[in-house]
């Protein structure tokens, strides 16, 4: 059976993509967990994760001998090995417009990213007020973002009772669905559309299974916490 | 036919993996150059290309009503649109690490990014020498790109006499061919196997017409010019 290595799940949003997209459409994996005890080089996470992954970092999906890193990657790999899943959207056209947001994803959003860091068990909405009100590049991101995925649940609003971005569930909302975590948390506003869309989203069972994953850490680490002192 | 947007051929390295992709394995395209005047909301270059991706950034694919933005995306669909040209490795498990070094590429390497630009027509060498004295993360980089390579090289130097990162040319070469630039620009030590490999990069056809448009472009863009007051 395929291994994926995660870390936290509290704070992990890389970890959080492949995890919630092999879970939600029911590939069967065996889960590693790696905690984040500490990024240098002599942590047990550092090797842990460097015995199987050259670039020491989460998630790594391992099939057989083979190691697969980085979630752009393994999506891919997924998309190929498990066809029936249909991870990706069957149109061309559409199926290039998912990759183009996941790759933006993959690269951008910076300044959501770094001033927002995720964390499920947190209410840190005062403190995304603050944000909101002082970051025009998380202003940015996130204008981007709802212009994103309004236009996409307004387009594929008809083809699929699920309402995800490109109608069912696929790569594209497992890709975002850490920014829905982040969106949520720290309370950013967003129009209806969106927020009707990350309830969806905080609703799949393979979201649910991870959050619920995340609050059952109960781990607090303070390195992965600009906002708080504790838990 | 389609269209490829691109920036100045000199800076644009993200602009360079696509154009050397489609170029090398003769996949005819219209290119559209698109000047880095600014990159303020009101520049030309936003305009421009704000008018076909609502990312505002090159490159960009248009072919046919279908925009595809950003170089992980463009691949993945020029792979699929062009099956014959064999962009990733036949063999799946070559596909999955291919796969997963451009992902590396894409969303890091950021200290050799951010501390040697791309500047194709400049001598940097001196520069390059005071960058590998003083700062860690492009050592980091550059010993974790060595690796990735000699182990690559190394394990297909049978297979395929291009001697390319998987034997034969594909998206992982077109993907590396702007490190290539800043390395030998900057003149960053590398063993002899990854100086030999370097050198069949730069003697790409593909790769040779990007350098030649760049050569001819005899622009200077301050912004992109960390290290010369001017041509």
């Amino acid at each position: 059976m395929p291994q994926l290595y995660v870390g936290n799940k509290n704070y992990s949003s890389w970890s959080m993509r492949p995890w919630v997209l092999l879970r939600q459409v029911g590939i069967p994996f065996d889960e590693v967990s790696v905690r984040f005890d500490s990024f240098e080089a002599d942590s047990d996470f550092k090797r842990t994760v460097g015995s199987v992954n050259p670039t020491g970092t989460v998630p790594v999906l391992i099939d057989d001998d083979l190691a697969v890193w980085d979630t752009l990657a393994i999506a891919e790999y997924a998309a190929e090995r498990w066809p029936d899943a249909q991870l990706w959207p069957a149109h061309r056209a559409q199926r290039a417009r998912a990759r183009s947001i996941c790759a933006e994803m993959h690269a951008g959003f910076r300044s959501l990213r770094s001033h927002c860091p995720m964390n499920i068990e947190a209410d840190l909405s005062t403190q995304g007020a603050l944000i909101w009100r002082d970051q025009p590049g998380v202003r940015a991101d996130v204008t981007r973002i709802v212009a994103m995925w309004s236009e996409l649940l307004a387009a594929h609003a008809s083809s699929h009772a699920d309402g995800m971005l490109f109608g069912r569930f696929g790569i594209a909302d497992a890709y975002f669905s850490p920014i829905v975590m982040r969106l949520t948390r720290y309370a950013l506003p967003v129009p209806p559309e969106v927020a009707g869309y990350m309830a969806r989203v905080e609703a799949l069972p393979g979201v649910k299974a991870w959050v619920d994953g995340a609050l059952a850490e109960q781990d607090f680490l303070d390195f992965e916490e600009p906002y708080r002192l504790g838990r």
